[in-house]
């Protein structure tokens, strides 16, 4: 967003919708706010549920209101990040709307629903931003145009590359939280597991492996809430009913972070625990030992940081344990260089493409 | 639909939507209902406008409410056909709630917002039951796993392959239309175009140009209606105007016919005109000399009796009157040998496949 | 509008929806454009279907967009206008917001849902600016606070009291319209008869009564096709069959008129037929000889300009033969003076009201 | 819906929606299932946000699919109760579709938002029955025909009209909740305050006025989460920073009661407090002294087991301390007798009305 607010033939236009919105997901649009963007409009799309239908319902919502926000903004090109599942609706919007969709994150692979979504919209997508030089080659296998697939890396690198990383005193204070303190001199786990949607119904199993796995580790540790894929309810509902009967263990629970304050945070961790993307892509970067549980980041490119494990308790310590051990590793810019978004504004600015895809063979 | 209804480890459950419901295209649910199919449920999904705005927001809709259908249906595939803009809410909803997808006409090349609509679906599709072997091979290219893309041929041959083609006394009466009678006896044109939704704007010219063209050859004309795709009134102003100017040129009006009607309808042509499918894929088939404008088709496998002539209304002409010449062509077997349903029901009912996809490189 | 444009404390933020985006009911937005309003946002709301059903989910993605739009452009008041069914939507967003809903017509009697919808919008609402004593008297009979209940007269009023009434010359020909050309300097009818949506299922005979009773009069007739009301389909079609089979009656057909123009318009004719609001409301003011078919404006006041029929071509026949004797009626003023707006923009800036509504008793 | 199902006359038809299919708020719909009534659809209509804006577009929501649902379902009476915000989508499609529409509770007075949809749905429906004759009184005042407006009491005093009150050991145990163990032998306060939509932005300072009584007045307390109106996420931020802050004070939190649940615990209570109808209602009938605190329940006909208190900690706590002192009260049969659902039941079956209303005056 600073690039694209920052080139002179572009303007930027800024909807913010879905879990975005919501003080749940920690209200990303004030930290956007707070960090000077002007929002164009706001879209509450998120039907309450958690579970499949909803998660299904939410497009549906995101699909007609964003229709209607693009008749009024009538931008040129519309960009949609990587591929949660309410990205589809915008994807399909513009699409549709006869507007060129710019597409980042596109070409690599995981499971969940998202590796559908995420090739999905490869199909409905005019300009290809992607992270890798296999995932390049992935979009052009796929039938899409080479002349349109840049690999630009990730401008998610970007916001925590040129940072001071640095946890200054009173870092935890302004998120609030609740659970035990977190003393930021003495070493910390961060974990952020979400549900897999395709495994709906066992996110509550997998997430007590974890929590048992953690308790066993002894050490104090930050979690971060699920997302709001479906099955989150049932995540939650696993880390509410461990936090009522284990008031002693060392865990302290928070809704979001800033995107700089979430890269300190994991900057400092002793070890990074999960299935989040952040565990193999941000992690490569600031080389983070990382522990990656279970299929949903599947056949995703990985550097050296990363230890996979199923959703078993007793590998899950092992693993934690062993990336403890180890300590931090060199930093891979696998996923980009961190001067991505200055790409990314300049192709859009300088791209002309046609509004009708044409498969390349 | 039959050969599911007569599959004994099947059971259909139908839902109607979208245009299909509505009479200003014929109403085709009581076509279905008159064959006998009992429809689980009714959803009107059609945002009116006919503009790309609105076709995106019909998808929207679509999604919202096919999602609470499923939830309440519970059917373990849901199939979902070739690349109109409102299939993409089918795909869209069943995937994102773990129900597996079944695609007919994947991997076939058109322009139009289909060609993206197509191969996103591809992207979200669990079974793949394609009309041609090219097309086999590009949805393996696109990376889907081999197993599970099946070249049944196309159901839609299935309907014409075994049926009387002769056109009845009183054919044309049971379907009302405006305008000049029809005598089934005489040579007569069947003109059928659509609307171009990347080519938004350019409809209204575009029609004229046929409009010309089909008036200089001075035939008697069977005219369908266009469909409900963005740019739909642009086509029906060109054709309303005209039809109020030229009250003496022989042409008579229709919303739809049904499959087999429409089959003996362009059988009996002299020629067909416009940019349907029907003129690429049934008429292969049946051997129907077939003119094709613009780029709707683009790129769409095609058998001899085709030709392909641009917005230009001399060429439209010397093209149909090239055709006329020429007459029927030998049946091609292209996209189907007439036995495609069977197929797909029992591949339906035998075949396993994981709700999670994976790429296949 | 203009009344709230000029007003030195209001801002003019206005929201075009439903019918009027749409090029089959004339795209009134154009005409709102051409008089230099400007528009702040766009929202297509019509499900298309124009039965019971489709009503009613308009009313839902009405409700769903205007909510968006609320959030974007927070208005203090929101005026919403009389008693078609989308209003409700407005409505309903507005308050549920805690925004102060301005009420135009309130209190009147009619048939059809908009008999329900204009009680239930009282309910909701925060400022009533109705058009007559007796409206005045039946909104605070219904519990409303006195207070806040303004007999304003009818702006619809206001658009018609000064303006020159003379038909110029080429005035049919800037609308287009199908059939007969219309001579401005001989008698005609005009006639615009919507479906009761309460009555649904009756439409098509009820228009074709109508359709004898004006062809046996022999006149050449200005005739408006319906509104977006259930039912439509029905009078459409009875419309269009008619003009298939009867191309020798004298009957042009029209899809809009601006405000202004449609008020040249029945203070020329001869008689204006069918049971538009306009037949009671505008003919009162403009002294038209009025005859009102059924039960769609049932009990709403009426000046000595109407006379009721019901749906029986022979007395529709005699009223519209009896009114052109009878020929222009004195000026009526029941529903206005011609100074409604910018009474009810004053009211708006000055008037300070609860957002919690109290029933009076 | 007992007194539906054994009707003779009637089938019942069950479409269960909003927050009673949500986690968050106890998902009634397993307790009604448990109960022996069959679902015939589940709807989510809640979009996330707990705010004005998307209370608004719940509504939207709601209406969209609950048109479907009616048009695939086809009931001749649709029956929407008291004057939650998403009834009002019940009655808006019903009527809308031609649907007799049959109310309970009209006539009633309150604060929030539920006083403009309770009048609102009153001017839609068709069959009032009422639960006061006070009520009834102004329904008729309101213009409503007399003939049609019914005061058969409530139908929510019937379910706890005829069971066993006692608290049965592991009362408590089978409905989780979070937080100290009740102990039912021992005096209890039971809390229930949600909040005021009209008042939006206050509730959290609202809520910390009575959770400072409650503390201070030492007695175990039985508190329910809040229900889904805007300004939800307030109340509930309120008691979840209380509680991490007040882990001593003897308060357990649960989302829901079963109806008859919910009566024995009431009935038990030293005292009701907060801003729920049932501290009006329910506790009429049963005797249970309550505290009804601020605007929410406004000018609703109350026994003499009710006292009234603003927002302030002191008045609260000294209510409730003189309300436990004084004891039960005598029940009051205000709001009904226990057998208002055969009647309701019987005057559905045998009550015919128009669909098209008409105002008495």
């Amino acid at each position: 967003m600073s690039a694209v607010k920052a080139h002179p033939d572009l303007e930027l236009q800024l909807i913010v919708s879905a879990s975005a919105l919501l003080y749940r997901f920690g209200k990303v649009v004030d930290l956007i706010e707070q960090d000077g963007f002007e929002v164009s409009s706001r879209i509450y799309s998120i039907v309450e549920g958690e579970n499949l239908t909803t998660m299904a319902k939410s497009v549906g919502l995101g699909v007609l209101e964003l229709s209607t926000q693009f008749e009024n903004l009538r931008p040129d090109i519309v960009l949609t990040v990587a591929d949660r599942f309410e990205t589809m609706a915008t994807a399909i919007a513009a699409s549709y709307m006869n507007i060129r969709v710019a597409h980042t994150q596109g070409g690599e692979l995981t499971g969940s629903i998202d590796e559908s979504v995420r090739h999905a919209i490869t199909k409905l997508s005019h300009l290809h931003f992607v992270s890798t030089e296999l995932s390049r080659e992935r979009v052009v296998k796929m039938g899409e145009n080479p002349t349109y697939v840049f690999n630009t890396g990730c401008p998610a690198i970007d916001a925590i590359a040129d940072i001071d990383l640095t946890l200054m005193p009173g870092f935890f204070d302004q998120y609030g939280g609740v659970g035990h303190g977190i003393d930021p001199d003495k070493p910390y786990l961060v974990v952020l597991q979400h549900p897999v949607t395709t495994e709906f119904g066992a996110g509550f199993q997998q997430i007590n492996e974890t929590l048992q796995a953690v308790r066993e580790t002894g050490m104090q540790t930050v979690w971060l809430w699920p997302n709001v894929d479906a099955g989150s309810d049932d995540v939650s509902k696993g880390l509410r009913m461990f936090r009522e009967r284990n008031r002693d263990v060392p865990i302290r629970f928070f809704r979001n972070f800033s995107v700089e304050d979430y890269a300190r945070l994991i900057n400092g961790a002793a070890c990074l625990v999960g299935n989040s993307s952040s565990g193999i892509r941000e992690s490569a970067f600031l080389g983070v030992p990382s522990v990656n549980i279970g299929t949903r980041q599947h056949a995703r490119e990985r550097a050296a940081n990363v230890m996979d494990v199923g959703h078993v308790s007793a590998d899950i310590l092992a693993a934690i344990r062993h990336q403890i051990e180890h300590g931090k590793y060199p930093s891979d810019h696998l996923y980009g260089d961190g001067c991505s978004g200055p790409r990314i504004a300049q192709l859009m600015a300088e791209t002309a493409v046609s509004i009708q895809k044409t498969m390349a063979y």
